[in-house]
């Protein structure tokens, strides 16, 4: 992990750079999905379409898999900021080891309507924040503004 | 869609058409996805390993994605298996519509432990069915019987 | 059911009845909730504080279950709200029979902060409608506009 | 809280005297909910039909809320069982702390049956167990075994 050599970085840096590092995660890189917005207040990600990501090849619609992984990697992204905001010191093995255990306890999905779009952009809201957990609300909309689902994640935060 | 072409099939015959085209569903096919029991009282799917499904570098886990991604679809496997086996006459035509109806309404995912393993084994049951919509509960476990997640699908059936 | 026998109701009739019906029902009543807005596009109810309804002694907050009642309830009514503007004709009988079929699927709470206040008012809006199934998302907060619970319900209304 | 000024019990005590002391919560004792059995491996919690705890005058079947109720509840204590089991000294302050911070993050209820029954037998176990956060799953079925519901809950343990 990059951000383990580093000693004196500013918020913003350490924010660039566990944006660069998750882009880069696997199925976040299979999904084409990166992060446009990285801030504790709300965060935002998208990704276009692909034939690969059909659920439905009668329809041309999203797998409700690839809905999932978006909304639940959005909600984690707006966790892991709030984790990056709110510690006090900017010791970065601590906010390594903080980032290591983020993980998802917990995700509700509901699909409003059928995923279909050029480009779906997700934004996540922290609705509880805590020392041990926090919980997400995150929406998805396609490029038209149509609004295709809702998702609410509990996260583990330290 | 193949289906559509034939007049005279018993049920076990549906079954499996149905079955090889949704492993030929884009995303089921990226995610290695396939149905090994199909039943409308338990199905059961799998997927393999494989490196371009990783969530976490470090940690080398599963993308909680991809959890929710084969719940998800194991779930929409056992309803389309009473789909199937509540089926009054076998008018394919009829059939073909319901199963292009099914879709997910909503879809709790909760994570039990990291998404470790060589192969995952994904169980799904129906636990309330109805002509209109039907709620399945699903388990993942990996190939040595931990159990990782589970999943509770609300779909529309009719 | 009082409204059986009416047989010319505009709606605004129809919702002053259904309303007037719902509050007397046992549990709601013991709750003492009421419905102060029953509209197709948001309903709120409200309900104040009793010693009653509380959960934990020492902290005196509301019992989860209560939150629960209340967020299910609202959902409810904004489904049946739903129900009684999409219907054609004021047909009294049918809309009776889809007021009587109206029932919960599933529902999700999301508790943010501990239930204190003197009066909690509980708004709801539907986010999926259809003729078989309604989704809607509920928030409830104190007097003073603090934020205590988020729901989401989704409820068979045909 | 009676349990303060005791300073030397053990386990079998002290969850006697938590089951007590839960049953005279104002709310639980409302519902008439008690508990039956009372362990870190599953517990279980009844209640009896009252005419107050009607939600629909015409079916005569439990308000949702009663039910998402006692599932939340059922859910707590056996979350309450498992830190008193995992407790590594008989501390009575600190069990007591813990227990005062118990509470529920998030509540998934599905409704699979109407309310119906003389009696409501609640089951529920720990499906994911942690220092801070605990996951729990419950059945809710009636004296003649008919399933009527199940849960989920998340709940904050430390």
């Amino acid at each position: 992990m990059v951000i383990l050599g580093a000693f004196t970085m500013d918020k913003n840096e350490i924010l660039k750079q566990v944006s660069d590092m998750w882009s880069k995660v696997p199925f976040n890189n299979l999904l084409g999905i990166y992060i446009t917005k990285f801030d504790h207040q709300e965060t935002e990600i998208r990704f276009d379409w692909q034939d690969k990501l059909v659920g439905n090849h009668v329809q041309k619609i999203l797998h409700g898999g690839v809905t999932a992984s978006a909304l639940d990697f959005a909600g984690g992204v707006v966790a892991a900021a709030n984790i990056i905001e709110n510690i006090d010191t900017l010791d970065i093995t601590k906010l390594t080891q903080s980032l290591n255990k983020l993980g998802t306890i917990d995700l509700r999905t509901d699909y409003l309507r059928p995923g279909r779009g050029e480009q779906f952009i997700i934004t996540a809201k922290i609705i509880r924040s805590g020392s041990k957990v926090a919980v997400a609300r995150m929406e998805m909309h396609n490029e038209k503004g149509e609004h295709l689902a809702f998702g609410t994640g509990t996260y583990m935060v330290g």
